[in-house]
């Protein structure tokens, strides 16, 4: 692989599908300074993507969180009309297709066909992983996970998962890139399901779940544990760094004392099977009657609100 | 139990266990106006945790987090010489002794002795149940777990829990005294190990031990998958809102489609033992990598100090 790892606005960055991640992607690449080609195989998802990036700087700009006028930012999208062209020169693509893996493996086999040999592509599979996907082509060396959580340009982590075949210097590229936009870089350094982030998530919630279904907490007592409990120091120091001060000598310390517990816990569990219908139900009753299914919408409206007032507070913290 | 369900000046509250939990309970229930009678078994204990809340208050006071000044709070604090006269006239008791089923339960009988027919009694217990402490004493029907977070004057989640003796009176009296003093109250509304604060934090703790024994991440890389990540909606939505909101028909629909990947990941652990000495070492000497031991202190300040711009960014929030 030779080539610098730099992306310039000579070299802009593809996002290919063009959904709620692709489109988000490109808000973060564009806010960078970055030109960014946006290409769906739906030319009117791809053609909406635009308006609807437009609004989002717009609702970023109130918050105060853009150094430009939200006009110079959408002035670096442009549409791509075909594959090739989003990737011609590029130096960068983010995909963003439908999470299955045969379609992820077409893509691939596509964009080996058309990319030239310098090309880097991250994925944002949120569990699919690379090597189920992408090898034994050309461009495999030159292809990772770049997973996101939604939305990019708001929350800032970004899981870099390898395949197997993903050359060093492509991890390399990534992480110089994504931190040039600002992102929190994560490196898993071996695949597995999940990832990271879904993992730890995906082990929260197996607990939640079976509280409510023993009818020890409802939905809302549960995560009232969490926003108003364990969120606080989640949201600024992580799991570790939360143990690691919580105990007099630090993360030893805390293991002794409250290892056996957490074992127990984890025993207490083993015997749990998948989420049945029944379950289900129950917990969709639960939430229903907190919140009406028609206003899902309007909460994610509210999340995207509270989620840009976090990002400020953030940035306000650091700056101390 | 014949008693209102009010705590005031005339009926103060009563500490008992004055380390940091209890010295940060006092600091609660005198920040909201209760008189706040403050006794723990060793004097010196005692007669430290005034000066301490004095200056815990007074940070609180440089965040703009009190309604009036900080010496007014503290004239609410007195020194208690002895249990009696601790709890003689108080409606409330807040225990914090050391979190040990044979001191509670020695605690609970000395507290029986000497409490009058009204007095109610929480306890700071993080995972011990009030029914392996609290049974067959005259008080028993006034007992229950009241689970703060660290410190509970910031952090206001507090897990309710009634032993099976507790009367429901008892957890209504709680629950109303909480809410009045600005504390988010939890109800668990059977007994578990754990309750549920813990046993949410040991699900995902056990998780990501697992992920730094098998080398996939780095403490600091799970750290920054939380803090980056999963905990900026946490920290104000929980982990059910969260799901709820991110499958376009709700949380039925997000555990059809994400269900199965979450029990296989859960599956993936059911082999796990205990953490043993070995990946203890490891995730020591991981974390020590980022903060040497001697450091820990400095970090604790610097934690508090993050969570007092959290609670006003908080408060911030509710307004709007």
């Amino acid at each position: 692989m030779s080539r610098s790892p730099e992306v310039t606005n000579d070299r802009p960055v593809a996002i290919i599908g063009a959904g709620l991640v692709g489109a988000g992607w490109a808000i973060a690449f564009a806010r960078a300074g970055l030109a960014v080609r946006v290409y769906d195989a739906n030319p009117d998802t791809a053609a909406a993507a635009l308006p609807w990036a437009a609004s989002q700087l717009d609702a970023l700009h109130r918050h105060g969180l853009l150094e430009e006028a939200p006009q110079q930012i959408v002035a670096r999208l442009t549409l791509a009309h075909s594959l090739a062209e989003a990737v011609d020169g590029a130096a960068y693509a983010q995909e963003s297709v439908l999470e299955r893996v045969d379609v992820k493996r077409r893509l691939m086999q596509d964009i080996d066909a058309v990319a030239d040999e310098t090309l880097v592509v991250g994925s944002s599979s949120s569990g699919i992983m690379a090597s189920d996907f992408a090898l034994d082509l050309a461009i495999s060396p030159r292809v990772l996970i770049a997973h996101p959580v939604n939305p990019p340009y708001l929350v800032p982590v970004v899981e870099l998962v390898p395949s197997r075949q993903t050359a060093p210097q492509t991890v390399a590229f990534a992480d110089t890139l994504m931190r040039g936009i600002g992102q929190s870089v994560v490196h898993v350094r071996k695949e597995i399901e999940g990832f990271v982030l879904n993992r730890l998530q995906a082990a929260l919630l197996r607990e939640a779940w079976a509280l409510q279904r023993d009818g020890i907490a409802s939905c809302e007592d549960i995560d009232k544990t969490v926003r108003d409990g364990l969120g606080w120091r989640w949201s600024f120091m992580g799991p570790f760094e939360t143990i690691d001060l919580n105990a007099p000598g630090g993360v030893a310390d805390y293991a002794a004392r409250l290892g056996p517990l957490y074992h127990s816990i984890a025993r207490s569990r083993i015997g749990d099977g998948p989420w049945d219908e029944q379950l289900i139900a129950r917990v969709e009753q639960d939430r229903r009657s907190q919140l009406p299914v028609d206003q899902l919408a309007a909460r994610r409206d509210w999340r995207e609100e509270r989620l840009m007032e976090f990002a400020v507070a953030r940035r306000e913290a650091k700056r101390d």
